[in-house]
């Protein structure tokens, strides 16, 4: 007997003419890549489709080959930077520049957005990631899906899923239960599924719960297509086929690279091992890509200094104003004042990380041009590296640096991570920045007074070793190839940060809820910490964090007031809050929506993100903030319902500026989802008991046996004791139960 | 097909004459009870044995009903307090009195030791169980069986396994990776199934990974028989069989209580559902565990006096005195002192916990009693209840107490858990003691400088709210029938408190590691912490604890020294120290070795316990404790490998006097097991590269092939992140290799 793959793929005419003028080796090869970087083209059915590396911007190879070097492109800010903005319109309209870019250089299909949860800071490609929240995952990766797709080139959604880290990447099993799945892992992937119809999705590397992905049938086909209605093609993570017939047979459509077996394909077929079916539903999703972009309307050029302009845009939306004490920042440009500017970084930008996701820029500011262009007459400006950014650690720059700062009345310290430390295929082993550099800060630290440390980093740093000898932090994570400027307007005032975390920065690496499970071992990444990931695990444990999720700061201040909960439906609410610039400069206020739960004994997060909205305020300037909550945002994934379950309650929701800066509180009830569980005898009698029809009719059933136990009438410590065993081991003369009896009594219970 | 069980069982003639008399049917029928706790008689072939409750003493029921009423027998500490001895000697003599017990009242199997981990303070079991760590629970869980096998009576170690709650216990899944189960869960059960060879095990209620323990093939044929030789009786749990056809195929030989369900088993024989032998074997070992406790000599009676100073003796040994500033205990009974006793628990001790193992004494000592006799004529006594043990807070109780505190230079405040929190059924919610004794100790330290706590109770209470009103606290858990006495004789300095902490006491409940997972929720308890339970929890993140594991004081002092480490083999070391008593009393130190695993990230606990023992020393006498390691004591189960795992390296030996309080520090090195892992096309690179013989072998091809890598001219950064690729992902030009050329290499690399 084959194995079947989902056939009659929705909206799909397995019929066409076009399929059937395929013989089954053609439709074979198209369920592989031509070259490296494109899809197979047959005959002049099919044309040969170009994929390319981009999520922040094309990495364009030259040639067909795997390392070819790439052609240049706009490089904008990393995910990790662009879901700092928490500003998806921003994030869309990068994405229709990164199309417009594709469509120039004859590109189809952008591979991206990257949505994986940032589980550990660890995780070598985190700065390729939106967060460690689904909630901003997904709109924000919907938003890049949404931009690009809005010129008609296809998105490429991945690494689906639970690409968590790079360690052992193309064999370690991520193994996680359900719940943490559904709950934590899944819904980026599943939102923007429902809400953009990606044109494609990538299978990640690694294995889930023992089952590659590209090969893993229960996510490819029953999740993503038969569940969340996926239409669209499923390719492979570049080489992350390991058995190509099994890969076709749950649902994967196309490998890349090619590999030269196809021949497999059509085996397996003749060999009754693969239902041709597969082999066809696959071949009619590659024929529908290529309608599909070939729809779009194709441009020759695109604009390159108003794409700059929208990476710096991007740069300065996502930087993260950490700390700000005596309001440092910003520095008056046209003051009278000496300012040091010190640290490489400063010169030679780090902007973007390593591995697939490298782009060749096609211009490159740096934040100390920038600031000598924009400082005024009066604002004395110097310049000394502090540090190299490769060989032993130079006395003799520090040095010099810290003569600076004692010169200086303000330091600007550009720190951050050597670009080795954060590259696809490999994962950190610490959180802390170089040694060098926080020795260097100390050191300027006692030299002069006022230090604003400039962060350049893809993931998480520790900052608890050094941020005292700080008044100042600003988070410039990777800024793209016009994150220096952005940097210069933050500094000099000319725009007020506007970024948050949508990561949590932990005091110390072991307070991380995965520490003891990361990166895992002997083939497994056990993720022990289950759906407790970021702030999820730290605000539940009140375990102390350096910087909470959601945190950030503005030069100006926002008053949060009025809130409002009203109930438009069955399970179906709006919120409402008024914010209102309460400083003396224009700043933008992300306001985070959270519903908690307080439990005496969590069995769920203490509160999750469920909405948030950045508002644009001139000082005095109120604007009212509006989220809608649904029941799902209210629900846990039950594997015993197999289902998402609405449990009937009272819930809090909270308005705020970062998860631990709660500023307005409410509250909803629910009647719940009125679902009631099937009884069984192996329900317990508890289940039974609590039942809104099978109690009533087990009562009446105990209570017309002659002599039995009348429940009323047990202790009430013995009978919560008795009330968790099943009511299948209660069949016997005590009770007057039999096994019918009771099947009886559930059948008559699901009947009413 | 017929399902099979492991035929031909270690040690039993299938074929015998006894087994031959026996049809198929009564075969059947000797799989389950008789009785609620007798096996079933078959003609004049087999007789009824007799199965009773008792770790800590004998519930011998009065009739055959289940919830018959008991005898009287001797009410011995739990295992938390006998657990707490560390003297597995005295434990030892215990298990050879309840046997004793046992053999006069014609039981044939006592249903004990209880060894399963304490993963969580909130278990309501916790009371019969030794401890959070392996090595203490196998040592002391031996050490019962032993005991009460030496009189020829079948032990039963239960329960088999990971039965770490009490919440739905009939349903719930305990899911958990089986590193963790191997290095944590199973080795107490390896330990005495290997060492002591005990009669019975008793499967457990839950599901481990989704399938019964009663019916888990892996867990009762291929580990406990296959793996670790055990050549004795499965029994179930009372209730814990839901198919019995199943139980009987998984390797489980005796269902207990019956339910009627033999004619089952018959009918899937017959119907080819079952193969015979399986019933064959479980009535062979029904036979001879017969054939075992018939050859054990009979006893009528025992010496109840006896029995109830051994009783003392255990729980005095077995409570700890947690603090003791300023020398406050002991108090002389000598002395010209008032001395105000109060709380209930003096009076009315609560001294056993609730459920199957509640046992009736032969006699009932209280403190409030015991410490009147021990009195001198100038102490002065007096005693206030200060609470009730039920009914609501009692306002006069506490004044009276208050007012006696007043008068008092010293109060012994009698503190403790309700009885109804600690019970087999049911889980706690908390770890407070209750409000109103935390409100008393309050007054009492407020009318009373001189405050000591005497703690009852089976399972862990969080102490970081009260115990700074407390100059002393001594934690006698539940001390069975003798434990007042036990605690005058401590009080009074009639002998130094010698207990330690087998579990840590934490901080915060929410500290505690498995406090996100535990209970678990839709029928599953993700054991999330994994192998990082109580101290490997703790001490590995550095997690501040109210008390460590292991911790105890003494009412004289001992110092550490002279450490020796003495390679005695492969993999095979002594360790050898010298403790001194350096106070002036006589006193008895518990003396803690531990392998630690120094790791900059850490795969493993910090450290574990691998070896103890207890000193007794008189003033200024010295001793010297040794230990002895093995390579397992270094050892990792590997998944992959399916085995335990040696790395090479060097590892430090810690001897202290608990595991925060480290005396001692030396080293010992291993080769490690000289066991290299099986080469595959799907082993890395970097596997390749780093296996012995493998590595050379591809080495060697790749420089044969024109034209290929260098390996030793790639950059380092690159190669370490290519390393982890597996080798298949290379066949093509590049390297020259091809599927057939790496199983040639993994051939000729398995092959030297």
């Amino acid at each position: 007997m084959g194995v079947t793959a989902g056939t009659s793929p929705k909206g799909i005419d397995m019929t066409s003419d076009q399929l059937a003028n395929l013989s089954l080796a053609e439709q074979a090869s198209l369920t592989s890549g031509g070259t490296a970087w494109t899809t197979k083209a047959v005959r002049d059915v099919v044309r040969a489709l170009r994929l390319s590396d981009g999520p922040h911007g094309l990495r364009r190879p030259q040639d067909g080959s795997l390392l070819s070097a790439s052609v240049p492109a706009t490089c904008f800010p990393p995910a990790v930077t662009s879901g700092s903005t928490w500003d998806p319109e921003l994030v869309r309209r990068i994405g229709a520049a990164v199309a417009r870019e594709a469509s120039a250089l004859g590109v189809d299909v952008v591979l991206g957005p990257g949505i994986n949860i940032k589980r550990s800071p660890l995780c070598g490609r985190n700065f390729e990631y939106f967060s460690e929240d689904p909630h901003v995952s997904a709109v924000m990766g919907a938003a890049l899906v949404d931009g690009v797709q809005s010129l008609g080139i296809g998105a490429c959604v991945k690494h689906f899923a639970v690409n968590n880290q790079e360690t052992d990447r193309m064999r370690v099993s991520a193994d996680v239960d359900e719940r943490t799945l559904r709950e934590l892992y899944l819904p980026a992937f599943e939102h923007i599924v429902r809400e953009t119809r990606p044109y494609t999705v990538m299978a990640a590397y690694n294995r889930i719960n023992g089952v590659y992905a590209s090969e893993n049938r229960w996510l490819l086909t029953q999740v993503l297509r038969q569940e969340w209605g996926f239409d669209g093609l499923v390719m492979s993570d570049w080489g992350a086929v390991n058995d190509r017939v099994a890969a076709l047979a749950a649902g994967l459509d196309l490998q890349m690279p090619p590999d030269g077996t196809d021949r497999q394909v059509t085996a397996a077929v003749e060999e009754g091992r693969l239902d041709r079916a597969a082999v066809t539903a696959a071949a009619a999703r590659v024929l529908r890509l290529q309608e599909r972009v070939d729809r779009a309307r194709r441009f020759d050029d695109w604009d390159v200094d108003a794409h700059h302009e929208l990476a710096r845009e991007a740069a300065r939306a996502g930087a993260i104003l950490l700390k700000n004490d005596d309001g440092l920042l910003p520095i008056d440009p046209a003051a009278r004042l000496k300012v040091a500017v010190v640290g490489e970084f400063a010169r030679t930008p780090r902007y973007q990380g390593h591995g697939s996701s490298r782009v060749t820029p096609t211009r490159l500011d740096n934040a100390w041009d920038a600031l000598r262009r924009a400082a005024g007459p009066e604002l004395e400006l110097t310049f000394s590296p502090g540090f190299a950014l490769t060989g032993p650690p130079d006395a003799r720059l520090a040095e010099e640096a810290v003569a600076h700062a004692a010169e200086a009345d303000v330091v600007l310290l550009f720190l951050g991570l050597p670009e080795e430390s954060e590259t696809e295929g490999q994962d950190r082993t610490d959180i802390d920045l170089p040694r060098c550099q926080v020795e260097l800060l100390r050191s300027v630290a006692a030299a002069c007074r006022k230090v604003a440390v400039v962060l350049a980093n893809g993931a998480v740093v520790s900052v608890s070793e050094w941020q005292d000898d700080a008044q100042a932090v600003l988070e410039g994570w990777l800024g793209g190839q016009a994150g220096g400027a952005a940097l210069a307007d933050l500094l000099f005032g000319a725009h007020s940060p506007s970024g948050k975390l949508t990561e949590s920065i932990p005091l110390r690496l072991q307070d991380v809820p995965s520490y003891l499970h990361f990166p895992g071992q002997d083939g497994h990444t056990v993720h022990g910490e289950g759906r407790y990931v970021g702030y999820r695990y730290y605000d539940t444990l009140d375990v102390p964090v350096a910087y909470p999720f959601g945190h950030g700061l503005s030069y100006t201040t926002f008053s949060y007031g009025d809130l409002q909960v009203e109930q438009t439906g069955e399970n179906a609410w709006t919120i409402r809050a008024t914010v209102t610039n309460t400083g003396s400069r224009h700043g933008e206020e992300v306001v985070q929506l959270y519903v908690a739960f307080d439990e005496p004994h969590p069995t769920r997060p203490r509160h999750e993100l469920r909405g948030f909205a950045k508002l644009a305020l001139e000082p005095g300037a109120s604007a009212r903030a509006e989220f809608r909550l649904t029941g799902r945002d209210l629900a846990w994934y039950s594997t015993k319902r197999g289902g998402w379950r609405i449990d009937p309650g009272t819930f809090t929701v909270e308005v705020g500026a970062s998860s631990r800066d709660i500023r307005l509180r409410g509250e909803l009830s629910t009647p719940g989802d009125g679902i009631a569980d099937e009884l069984t005898g192996a329900s317990s009698l508890g289940e039974w008991l609590d039942h809104p029809v099978g109690g009533k009719l087990l009562r009446e059933r105990l209570t017309a046996h002659p002599g039995a136990v009348k429940l009323d009438d047990v202790d009430p410590l013995v009978l919560s004791a008795v009330a968790q065993i099943p009511l299948a081991k209660f069949t016997g003369p005590v009770l007057g139960l039999t096994a019918e009896a009771i099947t009886a009594l559930a059948a008559a219970a699901q009947a009413r």
